[in-house]
């Protein structure tokens, strides 16, 4: 059997890996993303760590899968937009075909680590999952079916889009009381510096993690100091904690999946966020609606979409 | 090609029909439940007219197909209960097929709703819709990649019970602000109600059409009032549409469905309730986040779920 090649490009990190047909992980390369570099540089290093890899594969590869941070056309197979230049439009997946001489699939990171997950990950063996990556933003991808469900507009899953809140903050969506706006890594932070500015006194040890440096506040901070129990930060992560069990709430209700599995670097971070939500969903069920749908961390962690661009690969599709 | 059987049991009223193997209602017997006359009556009255349009059917009738007004376990094919006595755990299919001789299935009326939309309705030729039904409360279902997604526990599409107000009033279900608190049949009427109470001068013509009674206010009068301008009556419906319109967003923002489809006595009542919901749909959507779905009257209007009993029938599925 064949083996295949994954790439994971983010707007930080980027993968690329060779995996086997049963979706075993052989080699890896990874890297930091230079932004300032560009849709050329990034596109030069896929090339150069993909032929290294596959120079070493002791079998032929000839298919390719590719997780991209950012809007993906699955349809026309399109790269739609990245804070990184050049990429508006952009046909990835043809440019391995010209590039690599490699079939090749691409779709966007959140739904590429729920495939990841449902096929590699805690999702194994389920029908449909809810994977959610909750880091400086919240994306989400659904399996409906044993398939990903991309919706109309390759838009389903956008959980940090909904509304929790009534008068919520404005996010950058342009709505207002998004799950983004109380629960994103961006958000934690954000309110981590408001509260600390208000009632410095609750928020000291998060202040003493930073250098008693306000402004360098970020959710990692607020997390530590919560884990240690500091009262303004429990706050601010309860606070995200309730909105996240709200909007999982919601999405139970819709979809009823068998699991909801939380990726990213927020939800990643330990059990100070998933105990609390899971408090919240207790508080927030309906006995006469009893759902046993799971809720519960990313078993792949970070390379979720990884693994899940491995299963784009048109062999192992 | 053989005709088959559709039955579509309801709190209030039922249907039992012939249908040719294209999905073409031939022949129709309807009635109003008696609710006091428990399972036995209705399994007779279903028994009868069953028999009496086979009896009437120019090709062989070999299937059936059922909506049941309650919640069914599909995977065990039990539906589970009613306000009506005696269907608790009951194999209503296995019923069918011991008495009328007839390969049978059984599904709620909101699936079936969800799946005669989707086959012979507003969703012919779609991908994925959201069906909701709303009328003294609030169901629905989901269909994705062409088949109906009943969740883990039979509970997906359960949009009466997603929250959308954090102060809202306790639902039936134990839930706090539930759309079905107040967006359903009955909660417009008891809101109505309220209102006329606490100011009478607002809701003159609404209490008019109850004949001054305002214990007698429903839903009905209120929907009948606001098309006629009342002012309270308008604040209650758009007070409807607020929280439908929130509810539908989350929906697609989760889903991303082709079509969301609105059935049931409520949102069959006229444009009085759609035409502010797109509008508020319109309000809190956001440009970056553009969704195409469409949200449409069912086309089948009342027999939606006898359509999508028809669709159940295991030859035609």
């Amino acid at each position: 059997m064949n083996n295949v090649l994954a790439a994971d490009i983010g707007g930080t990190h980027f993968h690329v890996a060779l995996f086997d047909s049963e979706g075993r992980r052989l080699l890896l390369s990874e890297g930091r993303t230079d932004a300032s570099g560009g849709r050329e540089w990034m596109l030069g290093e896929l090339r150069e760590r993909a032929q290294g890899l596959m120079a070493k594969s002791d079998q032929p590869v000839r298919s390719c899968g590719i997780s991209f941070g950012g809007p993906v056309d699955f349809r026309h197979q399109r790269v739609n937009s990245m804070h990184v230049t050049g990429w508006r439009g952009f046909r990835l997946g043809q440019w391995v075909e010209d590039n690599l001489s490699l079939e090749c699939l691409v779709d966007n990171d959140a739904n590429a680590g729920a495939l990841g997950e449902f096929r590699f990950g805690a999702g194994r063996g389920t029908d449909s999952v809810l994977y959610l990556t909750i880091s400086t933003g919240i994306g989400g991808g659904v399996v409906c079916g044993g398939r990903v469900h991309r919706g109309k507009d390759s838009m389903a899953g956008e959980l940090g889009h909904i509304p929790v809140s009534d008068s919520g903050a404005v996010c950058s969506c342009g709505g207002r009381g998004c799950l983004e706006t109380v629960c994103s890594g961006t958000a934690i932070g954000l309110r981590g510096r408001g509260l600390a500015r208000r009632k410095p006194e609750v928020m000291a040890r998060t202040l003493e993690l930073c250098s008693g440096n306000l402004d360098q506040i970020t959710a990692e901070a607020v997390f530590r100091a919560a884990a240690e129990g500091e009262k303004g930060a429990l706050f601010i992560v309860h606070e995200a904690a309730r909105a996240l069990a709200k909007a999982l709430l919601t999405a139970i209700r819709i979809l009823n999946p068998d699991m909801i599995i939380l990726g990213g670097g927020v939800a990643l971070s330990g059990l100070i966020l998933l105990n609390p939500v899971r408090e919240y969903l207790d508080e927030f069920s309906a006995p006469m609606l009893e759902c046993s749908t799971k809720v519960v961390q990313a078993e792949l962690g970070n390379y979720s979409p990884l693994y899940g661009a491995a299963a784009l690969a048109p062999e192992l599709r």
